[in-house]
């Protein structure tokens, strides 16, 4: 028979979350440890093993589980390893993968959080049923899953599906923490809108607007999204700026792999139309002839909170 | 027993040549008709059946076939047809696959040019054993085929891999043939390198250079690449801008699949290290750090006067 459950885990750099989830993508379970409270991997899988197996035991055994999926930074597929994480407290090549299973006893598949939000999306989401579609994130920075063929592409390495970091202005471009300049990630993550308020209310030091009410090295994505919903001019531009140049993204992503869908996915994605009606203007005025009006604009399915931990249990199903 | 040999043909604006392949890659025969002969599309049909009877008659019978493969201008291998092809005489949506199927009794698959390259490359060249990479083929346009787990990435309609059509220049860029403004392909493509001398000879009034021998109107990406061979400063110079350009967006390319290789096809890639140098170096200075030095640069291996046809035929061995 086949068993019923997958653990899904949620790797963050400050916390770990972990849910057990059914075929439905419900979340019957779930709990949290911190990540960064442990200088040693080894504690830390250690905690991590302790409350994957008290949350099993809540709800079912361990011989119902059919496997654990993770979504990590610089997670890579492949090897089932964290590689070289810059936001994480362990340095260099860890083999999580392997690590856990030894401990838990249950197989484990990893790969990186934007392809565990694809994953999610097709598995529970916005993709059911779709073959070919690509999972934008739009958080701190900017992530990529693609889906061809109904298969993730993580290409010959493990690490395909970097959009973020598409060169989107190559004169005079904005500096990445990638170390190159004019990324898409620089314009159009959350803090890509911050700078992008910053850059105005420098450049216009005429113009009116409440964003001037707030210490301009702490404006955030959610003041410029506040200010915007009650009507200010220059926080409605900062958005549409920032949907432009994702759209002219989205249009070249569309000539190489012909989506049926982008999904929007991440803490931007809730600035709604906002954000989405300049991306679809500019998508269809930049995209070749035919490509237009046949690619969905879609917001992720997956409900917030959870949405991390379904995306990682949604690989659980496919480990080997 | 496994049938030995597939057709292959190859439709182009003016010749449509047809080949008898076998496993290895040997063209065993061939032959051609005129494509633009005949106004009316089952005319041309008639003719090219009679052409493949006659072909297979000369080395086997037709029960050893597994099938025909066509490379064929704005090929849709979904749908089998070719769809609003401008170089053809035959307007609108012809289902190509299914009229030939009917008249010569063999299975028959068909997708575009660039795809048909990309499945030559990997049933009998370059990429030999690879399951992701990305032919890009430099003729009189840019095009592409995109290779992902082994599979030809054909996206949710068919169309996916236009990526002589990303936009390489936002600002001033110049006019495409699409209708758009700035793509690959009006830069590094043979018209490309030709406009490309035509603005050096232009804004450069002082230089010297052998180019100005030819009338300007008339220059070519052959004139071009005979004066770079022949030590020509002002020709070198065109070749690397041409290169660095096709580096910069192969670096976006590698940051979406993360290819193992990116084979050079086509007219221009005989230009050789004239192209090859500046490609490779830009595509490596404009890359994320964790692709860096992992991704071949490689020439076509299929032999030139065959290249189409093996491409067309390596479909057949996939038809159904």
């Amino acid at each position: 028979m086949d068993k019923p459950y997958v653990v899904g885990i949620d790797v963050g750099g400050t916390n770990t979350v972990v849910g057990i989830v059914d075929k439905r993508g419900q979340i019957l379970t779930s709990g949290s440890i911190k990540t960064a409270k442990h200088a040693v991997v080894e504690d830390y899988l250690d905690e991590l093993t302790e409350l994957i197996n008290k949350l099993i035991g809540e709800v079912t055994t361990k011989d119902q589980i059919k496997g654990i999926g993770a979504g990590t930074p610089n997670g890579n597929y492949f090897s089932g390893s964290i590689e070289f994480a810059p936001n994480l407290p362990w340095k260099g090549v860890i083999p999580f993968a392997q690590m856990l299973e030894e401990r838990v006893g249950i197989p484990v598949a990893l790969t990186n959080d934007a392809n565990a939000a694809a994953i999610g999306e097709m598995t529970y989401g916005a993709a059911r049923g779709m073959k070919d579609f690509i999972v934008i994130t739009l958080g701190t920075g900017v992530g990529s899953g693609v889906v061809v063929n109904g298969q993730l592409v993580y290409g010959h390495d493990g690490f395909a599906g970097e959009l973020g970091h598409v060169i989107m202005r190559r004169n005079n471009g904005r500096m990445c923490g990638c170390g190159r300049t004019g990324c898409l990630e620089a314009y159009s993550s959350a803090t890509g809108v911050a700078r992008t308020a910053r850059e105005y209310l420098e450049l216009r030091p005429e113009a009116h607007t409440r964003l001037r009410n707030i210490p301009i090295e702490e404006i955030t994505s959610k003041d410029v999204f506040d200010a915007a919903m009650a009507g200010d001019e220059m926080a409605k531009e900062i958005f549409r700026f920032t949907g432009e140049i994702l759209g002219e993204a989205f249009a070249d992503f569309v000539a190489f792999s012909s989506p049926e869908a982008i999904i929007l996915f991440g803490g931007l994605a809730k600035a709604g139309d906002l954000i989405m009606n300049p991306i679809r203007e500019a998508m269809e005025k930049n995209m070749l002839a035919i490509f237009r009006n046949k690619v969905q604009l879609l917001f992720s399915e997956l409900k917030e909170s959870d949405a991390a931990v379904l995306g990682a249990s949604a690989l659980g199903w496919e480990v080997k």
